[in-house]
């Protein structure tokens, strides 16, 4: 636990590491090497009074709400992504947008984070500080504290040098209902820019893609955007990240857990040409490609225009676009409608398309 | 997440994970096969409202509390015990106890769990049942829920076996005042039972120590048990569960953030004969042993007796003993009377004693 530790106390003094350059079995330990590993690299960058209280736990206020009606929105994601640093991000900031966004795509304010850190023997900690650097940024954009950790660590070879395991916890304000299960039919489909580009960044920074592309990761907070979204079309019923799966999957999840069907115009879904390049070299479709900084907008057709400019005047949504439409027909299948004017089933993805993406 | 996919809709129908018995790279794509793998193995025994309402995140009631004054309390741990099963338990209850006394030493009623778990591929399916059966079983005995997970597969060799990060989401009470920083002279130092038998079976079931023992994981929930302490000694100013590190390092740390000495007993701290022996073959002092199943208790003098008998009647406190006071001098420091008379420094652990303990 970050939080085991006692409190820090003091003038900031940050205590050498005794010289290492590099994690040891020691600073898994619990014992003083954890303290110093998490007093030099850890607090600087994570501080605030729940963590450094120094208890195994974080104590954290709710927002005031009235009648004991609000709830508790808890998501949880463990990022084991390879290479850790990639173009437009690394598994720090991934660590962080994943969390945030599952939890802004219920409609709730994300607040705390917890972070549990598993350490190859001879990570380099400079790479480390640049990870937790990346996750106080990425928290201090999307406005959530860390308030717990844990760090442990294993053998040489017993992990890809770090995985992060984070979970988020926001506030739903009472009267909020949104989910997978809201579609229906007559709604419109939005999808807040481009897709595809996460998935292709990383396999191109594995340089298995052989060829060189300029595509960059999306991985971005997306709880400021989804406001925007819902104080413009406060009746939306459906928000959610197409994640691992791609853009085709997520909405094979939401049409079967409305038990409806969806009809994607082809033409209309933004993909970045150097994606799709990328996509076509390789024979991959990038509707299945994992995104880390997009959100899919299912919202009654009068709120729809509203939500579409609300999303364009966001930095993470300006190249937002209408995509398709929630239809009656073939409940729980996604269907698209092609530029030559065929209509193919996209289904979910069946095994593994492209590993540790996220 | 588990909580990504489509609610677990129709009869109860087990799908035959295409007749595989390891886990596979496609069981962590986020498509077809994770949903199979979750139906399959994770949905018996999590089975829950939040959980199967197919989202990305848990949407959960907090208790009903008055003029807003309640907190949340979260704690989270990662993993990565090796091996993963062992005598007196697995890596399954282990990571539901442990964040389960985590929340429960803040004196907070632990609710509700997420968890992550990273699998290597070729894993075993059938040691991730009897994972997921223990943590069905601790969640059970400890009263709390699981709401929200996530499985990845890395390759074989991307990580070793099986890794779990739990968080644990609790609610504390009003009025409520338990830390490591409000320990007091005068304060009598109380542990559950025998230190030590947690690291020393673990070492026994690695193998590494060349003996026979039969010492036994004391991993439990400790909730219960806490519970009857604080209904007994109700101005119990410390809880806290010594894990890695043992005894010795938590005292440390607490009488670190106290800012007060605590002097033990040596004859008095239970140690069981077998982890003595252990103990002493090894080299290792018990006092640094890692715990799973023991609580730490600081009370005022005139509660300690109360807090004692109580603890006497739990089956997790059956051996619970009075060990020490809180004492004036030397603050910041751990001092223990020895047998023969003298007093030596108890000091934190310094580096790794028993790697992946936890």
């Amino acid at each position: 636990m970050i939080t085991t530790l006692p409190a820090f106390e003091g003038p900031v003094c940050p205590v050498p590491l005794n010289h290492l350059d590099q994690i040891v079995m020691g600073h898994g330990s619990g014992g003083r090497m954890t303290t110093d590993l998490i007093r030099t690299i850890f607090q600087p960058h994570f501080s605030n009074p729940a963590l450094n209280e120094g208890n195994d736990f974080a104590s954290l206020p709710v927002p005031a709400f009235e009648n004991n009606s609000g709830q508790l929105i808890l998501s949880i994601d463990s990022h084991v992504v390879k290479p850790i640093f990639f173009p437009g991000g690394d598994i720090g900031r991934l660590s962080i947008c994943g969390t945030v966004n599952d939890i802004a795509v219920s409609g709730a304010k994300p607040l705390y984070i917890t972070a549990g850190f598993i350490l190859e023997e001879g990570f380099q900690i400079e790479n480390l500080e640049k990870i937790i650097q990346s996750m106080e940024e990425a928290a201090n954009e999307a406005g959530v504290q860390i308030v717990a950790g844990d760090t442990k660590v294993v053998e040489k070879g017993g992990c890809d040098q770090v995985f992060i395991t984070t979970t988020g916890v926001g506030w739903l304000n009472s009267g909020v209902r949104i989910g997978g299960q809201y579609a229906r039919p007559g709604d419109v489909v939005i999808v807040s820019g481009p897709v595809g580009d996460h998935g292709i960044a990383i396999l191109a920074a594995r340089g298995e893609l052989g060829l060189d592309t300029e595509v960059k990761s999306d991985t971005a907070p997306l709880n400021n955007l989804i406001d925007a979204i819902l104080e413009a079309a406060p009746h939306t019923h459906v928000l959610r990240d197409p994640t691992r799966g791609g853009l085709a999957t997520t909405l094979n999840e939401i049409a079967g857990q409305s038990k409806v069907s969806i009809l994607l115009e082809e033409d209309s879904i933004p993909i970045n040409p150097n994606t799709r390049s990328a996509c076509e070299i390789l024979g991959f479709d990038p509707l299945y490609i994992a995104n880390e900084g997009k959100v899919i907008v299912i919202t009654p057709e009068k709120e729809a225009e509203a939500a579409l400019t609300a999303m364009r005047q966001n930095m993470y949504g300006k190249d937002a676009a209408i995509i398709g439409r929630v239809i009656i027909s073939n409940p729980g299948k996604v269907m698209v409608k092609t530029s030559i004017g065929g209509t193919r089933l996209l289904d979910m993805l069946a095994g593994e398309m492209l590993p540790r993406i996220c």
